[in-house]
């Protein structure tokens, strides 16, 4: 009989490159925080797990890692149990918008289930290692043996501002249309994506509205999205609807808030709309689903509390007729692991899903999950399928420690201030 | 690395005795059929589920069976898949109501699900032994270590009608408020049960309302419920209602349809109502919930195609506000022991949950699983924790076979017509 007892959890903050992608809170950090989890079991099994890493997670893990030994890494009921005692002393957890994860509204509960969630991955990815089953099967078994990723299309500078230290790449700017239609074919080149979404809300929608209709000409027929984070005024979201319904596989978040959004679905003209902003816990989905705000929820296992809350959600989604798919901030190839395998189990999964990971160049795995024909294959062997390099964990650790603190918090406005130092989050609606 | 493939499905309908216990439809036959599942593996290991035996659900039963050779014990998602395509030849699954479930409307897809459940159950206790785990650790792991269970009472005759071939027992007959109140005395003396259900729809709803009062009389606080299986109007129920909001937990199934319901919802001062009729299937959720017509659903893995299924209904439920328990028709311990597990797993699960298994005194396992103060301990061994006598099955799979059809499908109908050749079912309203 196996020994499934947790022994030991080791959390190693972690500092990532990213480069200099636009969105309308400002721009990524030259280095993002995320937090690598391993949960150790008696038999000496090792799973990991992946989330976000600012100080106010990294605390709230190091409580509920301090509470895990003793317990069994099936206990998966009980993790999320144990989640609601973690305190959040020291953090206020208030109204204000996560400037971080543009995920709506911060709320302790979020806090708490994005930090559960690299728990319960690394729980099972141990559970999967140590009874030879991939975590497909632990979630009921893949229904498909690749997943589709859409190509991720950034406004972004050819590099961090002067004066901050950081990775450089040849990406080379994207501020137009022409811009992203190169950046399309990039990822069409190297990565075979079939879909493609733009990240907005950065320019003026006119400009926006003209880089989708560049894409439609440069890719006809593929699925399109464009997602301002929630940027727009019910009445510019309903133009930009009307302008680019034709093309638009959907509008994600054009406006903020489940009544603005309600409007906006009833007058788009049946574009559907998507969401990772007005519901993205479970509390907000009877208000959005009764207003029929929201066509496609894209989930993401790091905000519902792991791989499990994940499939119980997509089950509530095709319960009431809405679709489903899958959000993404920046991550490594852990969660893109965790993501295939839960996408993998999902009934009726009729979008691709989104990644960051394509502009991820750092990862703490001593191989990275590739795509191919914009798919990453479901892997079949022992937990997630991935294997950490210590000496790379160690090396972007180093890099965490040797931060004054100035990275440790995830901050696109101030990072924006290093180029433009009068920069606020725009209020919005911004447009 | 273990072998999961399955190897081998063994079906075995058996016909176990049933008391004469009375609903709004006829009596329960002196014999029920039912279908023992066992999935068998590559390396040996057997897995039990328990359905519904009739011959419908013994035909699906069949085809699905033979489809499940080569398949793995953990390819569960891909089990509803497959059942989907199970044809329903030479059945008609019209709108009528199915006189053995008191479920609703009958379906093709309910009886999918009802025969799908048997073979997930058997999965899961085949990986469980596999694997060296309980089936609720596969389920997330157990929140509580006991499950409770409420006292089902039924208006009864002493024993079946005369000419009529069947067991006999020591219950005597229950057709007042005083042999309502010994029976359930008894149930408390032998199992320790701390709350009541009373199976209505017999008599006259105030001779029911005296049922449920002389209860309340003689376990003052104790959670009462009254369950008429839709046999009211709107104006009766409400009446029922007012009459007895002060003792009831819920009130189950007044009446019939979801319109009906949420009218008696709205106007039933607050009492709540449970479903087991009117919400069975997941495309009668979000009617229901938006029209506000249950605030309880009785959960049934049978019906709903599973424990992982029946692991969504309840966050289904829990998103929504509405509160979750179980339902029960006639089983024996196999599903009793799957009952226990999934309830196990279940956040908030504020009801006891009904089970007809006291009313069961043949079984075909080893041990019966037993209650104690009204609950039964969730086992913590390998799968369900449950072992089939094979002797006990062969003795009730040969009354199946000497049977002369008469009562392969359970009809409660024409068991009422043996002593009351005049019966039929009744049209609902009845009061």
């Amino acid at each position: 009989m196996k020994d499934l007892t947790v022994t030991e959890v080791r959390l190693t903050p972690i500092l990532v490159a990213d480069p200099p992608l636009l969105n309308t809170q400002g721009v990524h950090q030259p280095y993002t925080p995320r937090l690598i989890v391993e949960v150790v079991t008696a038999d000496g099994v090792t799973g990991l797990g992946e989330t976000y890493g600012d100080t106010k997670y990294l605390e709230a893990a190091r409580s509920l890692a301090g509470r895990l030994p003793g317990r069994s890494i099936t206990d998966l009921n009980g993790l999320l149990t144990l989640a609601e005692d973690v305190p959040l002393d020291g953090h206020t957890v208030d109204g204000s918008v996560d400037v971080g994860g543009l995920r709506g509204v911060q709320t302790a509960d979020k806090l708490r289930l994005s930090v559960v969630s690299g728990f319960e991955v690394a729980c099972l990815d141990a559970l999967g290692k140590a009874l030879g089953l991939p975590v497909h099967a632990l979630l009921g078994g893949k229904l498909r043996d690749r997943v589709e990723y859409s190509a991720y299309l950034f406004y972004r500078w050819a590099g961090h501002p002067e004066g901050v230290a950081g990775e450089s790449d040849d990406w080379g700017a994207a501020l137009d249309p022409e811009g992203i239609v190169a950046q399309a074919r990039r990822f069409v080149r190297d990565h075979g994506f079939g879909s493609f979404k733009l990240k907005g809300g950065v320019f003026p929608p006119e400009e926006e509205i003209a880089a989708v209709r560049a894409l439609a000409d440069a890719f006809p027929g593929r699925p399109l999205r464009l997602d301002p984070n929630g940027a727009w005024s019910v009445e510019t979201s309903l133009k930009v609807a009307a302008e680019l319904r034709d093309v638009l596989e959907y509008l994600e978040d054009p406006t903020t808030g489940t009544s603005a959004m309600a409007e906006v679905a009833a007058r788009a003209g049946g574009l559907p709309l998507a969401t990772n902003m007005c519901v993205t816990t479970f509390p907000e989905i009877a208000g959005a689903f009764t207003a029929g705000a929201v066509q496609v929820v894209l989930s993401d296992h790091h905000y519902w509390g792991g791989l499990r809350n994940t499939r119980h959600l997509a089950e509530i989604c095709r319960t009431f007729g809405v679709g489903v798919s899958m959000h993404s901030n920046t991550h490594l190839g852990i969660s893109l692991a965790a993501m295939t395998h839960v996408a993998a189990t999902v009934p009726g999964l009729h979008h691709a899903c989104d990644t960051h990971y394509p502009w991820q160049t750092e990862d703490v795995l001593t191989e990275r999950p590739a795509f191919s024909g914009g798919c990453v294959t479901v892997p079949d062997g022992p937990g997630l399928g991935v294997t950490l390099d210590r000496d790379r964990l160690d090396a972007l650790h180093r890099r965490w420690l040797a931060d004054d603190g100035s990275l440790r918090d995830r901050d696109d406005a101030a990072a924006m201030r290093r180029a433009d130092p009068g920069w606020t989050t725009p209020p919005v609606p911004r447009w």
